[in-house]
C-alpha cells in the first residue's frame, strides 16, 4: 500500500527526530522557555527578517486559530475569512465557541480578492445600521488555500493595504506555508510575507514536525499576556521542548524549505505522470496536492493498492481524488503508482 | 547541575522515544484513527479492567480539565472542585472561559471531604433561591492532589457515593496519577478508580512521555460527538499517532506502572535521606514530590548546583522548597544531591 | 411632523397601559410568578390551543432570540438561518457570543426554502469530514421575516417535515407577528403556528406593548432549567409583572389580534395611496410595511414633515423607502401623508 | 395582607407612572437616541456632578452587571468580588457565561476591606505562577451590600486608592443605591460615589421605576462600542423611552431621593417599632430592610396577614427574617403591621 493521503501521515522528518533524541535526557524548563525554544525564535526571526516578531509555538492548527484570533479582537467583533476559510468550515466552530464571528466573504480559487474585501469594509460602514452588527476586526486567509492556491505578491500587498486603510490585522494561516514557499509558481518569500501580514503562522505538523506551529507577530503588536491566553486556551506545552527542539531543528540549515521543496518536487512529478498519461486536472495545484478527474472504475481499482482522498463527484461516473506529496513521499512510491495507472 | 525542578523536565522514557523512531515511517492515518490509538485504548480498557470504557488522547491538561468538563455541564451548571484544585487557581480561567463557574470547596490536604461536599449540596437545594444560583453539575478532584496526597479508598468510595445520590459526574484529574498508583502508601488501584469514577484521565505529559493524556470515559457515558467537541477546543490532534504510539508503549509490559514506581523509590530515597540528615518535612508527602524545610542560606547554596522549586518561607529565615522525581531521576542524582546537604 | 419610521416609536396601546396603572398598586411577586403572568400564560395557550405549552416572558427581542437558541444547542451545535436573518446580521453577534455558530443559508424574499433546507441537511451529513464542522442543530425563520414577507402553510408545513426528519427544533421569530397573522394575504393561524414549530415567541414590542416578547414552547419541551437559563442571560425581570400585564391585556377580547389588524389596515391604504398616486413599488408587502420607490428629490421634500426610513438607492436617481404602520398609526396621518404627496 | 416582602413588588412610582402616560403617543426614536434619554443624561451627569460621564440605561441588574463586567475586563482577567457579591452567587453565574472569573474575596458585613483587596493584589502578583491564573482585571462592589449594610466614605476612599495603585476599575452595583444615600447612616453622597468610582449603577428597578438601571462612566472611560457591545448581550431595549422617560421623572425635582428617603423612613420607623416591642436584630441595618428575629410561632401567625422575607434558622425554634420598605409603604402598612405584633 502506497500513500498519498495527505501531508500528515507520517512521523517526523529523521533530522527533526533525531534532534529530539539527541536532547532527550536534557532537563529543561517548561511552558516554552528553553533554549531551544529561545534558539528556534531567534531562527524565525532570521529568516522572516523580522529582527522584533514576537514568536509564540502551539501545538496544532485549529488551536492557533482560535487562539490567535480570540486574542486580537475585541467581544464585538468578528473576523473576516473567505466562504471556504478553514476557520469558516472545518473547525467545528472554534472560532465562534469563543465569542466571535466568522464574518464570510466570497473567494476565488479559495482566495479573497482585495476589491471584494474593500467593497465589503465600505459597505459595512455605509450601512445605517451597522452598530446593530458585528465589527470586521480582523482578516483571516490561508497561504496555501484549502485548495492549494497561492496568492501573488501582488494580491496580498493589495489585500494588506486594504487592512491597513481600515486598520485590521491581517492573519495569515500558513498551515502548509512551507508547501507555498517553495512552490514553482511563488514570488512571495516568507520576508515579504512576514512584512505584509501583521501575524501569521509556520505550519510544523503538515510540514515535517510531529507537531508544532510557530505564531509570529510581526510587528511588536502580540497582545498583551499572550502566554496566558494561550494557558487559557488549553494551548500551552508543559514540554515545550517539544515544539523548541523541533523548531529549532526546521529552522536549521534550510531544513523547513528543503521539506517544502521535496514535496513540490514530488507534487510536480505527479503533475507531469497523470498530464503524461492523458488524465485531466480539476484545477490547476501549484502546491503538493494534485486533485486528478479518475473514472469511478479507475479510482476503485487504484484504491486496492494506494491511499488518496476521494474529494467530490465529476459528472456522472467520474470523480475528482486528491493526491498529496509530503517530505516522506519518495520515487518509488511515484514509480508504484506510475506502474498502477 | 542536577535536576529535581519537576516530572515534565526531561523528554519521553526511552521505550516510549523508541516506538515513536521505530514507527516513525509508516502512513497513518490522522486524528486518533490510527491503529496505534486503537491498540493503546484497548490496552488501557484492559488495565482499567472496564471494557466498555470510552478513550480518547488529547494533548495537555488544562486542554483535558477544560474540555472534558465542558462537555459534561449544561450551560447552568458549575463544576464543584477544591479551592486548591487545579482548574481552579492555575489554569488562566480556561473553565470560566467556557463558560461555566469553578464551584469552590474548602479542602484539607488538598482534598475534598465527602461530608463537606454532602453538606455543600443538601444546602445548595435547600437554599430558596438555589434557581438563581449556578447549579453543581460535576465534581473534579486531583489524584495525587495539587499537594501530591493521595485518596484513600474509603475517601474516594465515600466521594463517589455522594456524587451518586445527587447524580453528578466524578471526573479525577490524574495528571501525575502514575505516582499515585505506584506510592507506598495507597490502597486504591486503576480499576478501583475506574470504578468509583465517571471520567477520569490518565497524564502521560508528567509520566514518561513527552506530551498527552488519556481520558477515560468508564460507564457508557462519553459525552455524544466527544470528536468534535474536542475538535472544536482545539484540542484534537493531526498527528494522532503521536498519542497513539505513546500510549500503546506506556501500556505495554507494565511500563506506565514501572515508570510510577521508579519515581516513587527516587522519592522515598529522598525523603530518607533528607530525614536522615535531620532536615524537617512540611508536609508528609505519599507521591514523587517531597517539601522539605531548609535554611535560606542553604537553599541558596544548593541552588548553585541543584534545580529544585522554591515553594513559599517558613518562618522568618527558612523556605519549603519541593524535591520531584522523574523516570528520569538516578542514583547518580542522588548520591550528588548526598554530598552537597 | 407625521411618523410611518417604525412600529416601535410610540408608547403602549392604551388598553395595556390603562391595565399596567390599575394594577400598579398590587403588591406582587417578582420573576414571572405573579398571577397577571399565569393569566397571560393561559390565554395564549388557549390563543395557541396548545394546551401544554410551556410559555416564558422575555423582555426584547435579540435576548429572546439568543437565549433560546442557546437554551436549546449543545456546545457543537449552530442554528440555521438565513443569510439574512435577524440573527445573522443585525444582533450583533448576539448568537455567536453564546458560542454558537449562525448556519446560513440563501434565502428567498427573506424565506428559507424548504428543499434549501433539505439539501444543505443532506449535503452536511454528506461530507467526509462532516464531524470537523458545526452540526446544525436546530432551524431559525422569522415570520414576517426581515422583508416584511409571510410563509404559506404549505411552505411552513414543509420546513417543519424537513426538521423532523432531522430532529432539529424549529424555532420562529415572531417579533411582529400580529401583522404575520393579521395580514390579508396569509393562511397561517396562530395554532398552525403553534402546531407547526417547536418554540416560537409572541412579539409584544412591536405590537402595542412597551416591551415584551412570550417565548411558547409548544411540545413539553422547554430546556430544563429555562428560568436559570434566563436569568444566566440577564433576561429575567425581577418585575415581572410588567410583562404578565401586559401580555394578559393583549390577549385579553382580541387585542393583540385587534392591533394587528390596525395596522395591516393602515398598511393596506397607504399601499393603496401610492399606488393611486402612480408609485411603484420595491416588493410586495403583505404586512405593516410598505417599501415604496421615490425620487430622491421627492424623498428629501418629504422628509421635512414625515419621518420614514431610508432603505436602499433604486438606480441612479430614486430611493426606496418605509414606510410602517403601527397601533397608533391613524386615518389622520395617512390624509396629512397624502396632501403631501 | 400587607406586604413588606421587598422594594420590587409593586408598580411604579405614581410620578414616574405619570410620566409615561403624558408621553405615551409622542413617536420617539429607537434604542436610547430619543430626547429623554438625553434630557435623564443630563440630569443624571448634573447629579453626579460629573460633567463628562456617559450614561448608558439598561434594563435590570444582573444584565447590568454581566454587560459592564464584560466590558471591561480582557479575556484573561476576571473581576474582584466579596464572596456574597450578587455576581458572585446570585446571577446564576452570568459573569462566567461571558468567560469571565469571579475572583471571590472574604467579605465583612457584604464588604470588601481595602486591606484585603491590597494583600490579595500584592499576592497575586508576588505569586510565582501568576502567569498561570486569572488576572484581577476589575474591582466590584455593591452598596447598599447585599446585607443592606454601607460603605463608609473613609472606606470606599480607601478601595479606590487601591484600585487606582493597581489601575484597576472600580464598579459600584447601586441596584438599591437611592436607599444607600438617604440612608440616616451614610456619609457618602451620589458626587463622592462617582468621584471614587470608575464605573457604577443607579438602580431604577428597586428604586421607585418599572424596570431600568442607569450606567454611569465616569471618567470617559466608557468602553469602545458600548451600544453594540449592549446590543450583543441582548440588554438594548428597542422603546428605549421606556428607561429614558422614567429615569427623567426619576431625575427631576429629587424624586429619586424622596423616593429614598421616604423607603427609609419607613425602615426606621419600623426598626423602632419592633424594638420598642422586645424584638432583637440579626444585624443593625442603615437602609431598607430590617433583619428582625422571630420565634418560629410568631412566624407562623404573622405569615397569615403579612409577606415577608424568611432569611435562615436562628437557633432552635427561631428565624431571621426579613421586612422591606420600599416607595410604596405607608404609614397605614406599619399601623397594620404593629397590631399583629
Amino acid at each position: 500500500m502506497i500513500s498519498f493521503e495527505s501531508d500528515y501521515t507520517t512521523g517526523a522528518h529523521p533530522t527533526v527526530l533525531r534532534r529530539l533524541i539527541e536532547t532527550n535526557l536534557e532537563p529543561l524548563s517548561g511552558y516554552g522557555t528553553d533554549p531551544y525554544c529561545e534558539s528556534a525564535r531567534r531562527k524565525i526571526r532570521e529568516a522572516c527578517e523580522c529582527p522584533d516578531a514576537d514568536v509564540h509555538f502551539l501545538v496544532g492548527g485549529t488551536q492557533t486559530n482560535s487562539t490567535v484570533i480570540a486574542a486580537l479582537l475585541r467581544d464585538y467583533e468578528g473576523v473576516v475569512a473567505a466562504k471556504t476559510g478553514h476557520v469558516s468550515l472545518h473547525e467545528a466552530g472554534a472560532v465562534e465557541y469563543t465569542g466571535h464571528k466568522v464574518l464570510e466573504l466570497p473567494q476565488e480559487n479559495g482566495k479573497i480578492q482585495a476589491d471584494v474585501l474593500a467593497d465589503y469594509l465600505r459597505g459595512f460602514y455605509g450601512d445605517e445600521a451597522y452598530e446593530h452588527m458585528v465589527f470586521p476586526g480582523m482578516v483571516y486567509i490561508s497561504h496555501p488555500t484549502e485548495y492549494g492556491t497561492l496568492y501573488t505578491k501582488a494580491e496580498l500587498t493589495a489585500l494588506a493595504e486594504v487592512c491597513r486603510q481600515y486598520e485590521l490585522p491581517l492573519f495569515l494561516d500558513g498551515a502548509r506555508l512551507g508547501y507555498g514557499l517553495m512552490s514553482y509558481q511563488t514570488d512571495l518569500t516568507l520576508p515579504d510575507i512576514a512584512r505584509l501580514c501583521d501575524v501569521f503562522y509556520i505550519g510544523g505538523t503538515k510540514v515535517g514536525a510531529l507537531c508544532g506551529e510557530a505564531v509570529v507577530f510581526t510587528k511588536n503588536n502580540a497582545p498583551r499576556h499572550f502566554f496566558t491566553i494561550t494557558k487559557q486556551h488549553g494551548a500551552l506545552l508543559a514540554k515545550g521542548r517539544l515544539l523548541g527542539v523541533q523548531f529549532d531543528a526546521l529552522f536549521t540549515d534550510n531544513l523547513y524549505f528543503e521539506i517544502g521543496r521535496h514535496a513540490i518536487d514530488m507534487s510536480e512529478k505527479l503533475k507531469r505522470m497523470f498530464a503524461e498519461k492523458g488524465y485531466e486536472f480539476f484545477m490547476d495545484s501549484p502546491t503538493n496536492q494534485q486533485f486528478v478527474i479518475l473514472t469511478n472504475e479507475k479510482y476503485e481499482e487504484l484504491k486496492k493498492h494506494v491511499v488518496m482522498t476521494w474529494w467530490e463527484p465529476y459528472g456522472e461516473d467520474r470523480s475528482v481524488v486528491r493526491f498529496a506529496a509530503s517530505w516522506s513521499t519518495t520515487d518509488d512510491d511515484l514509480a508504484a503508482l506510475e506502474k498502477l495507472l
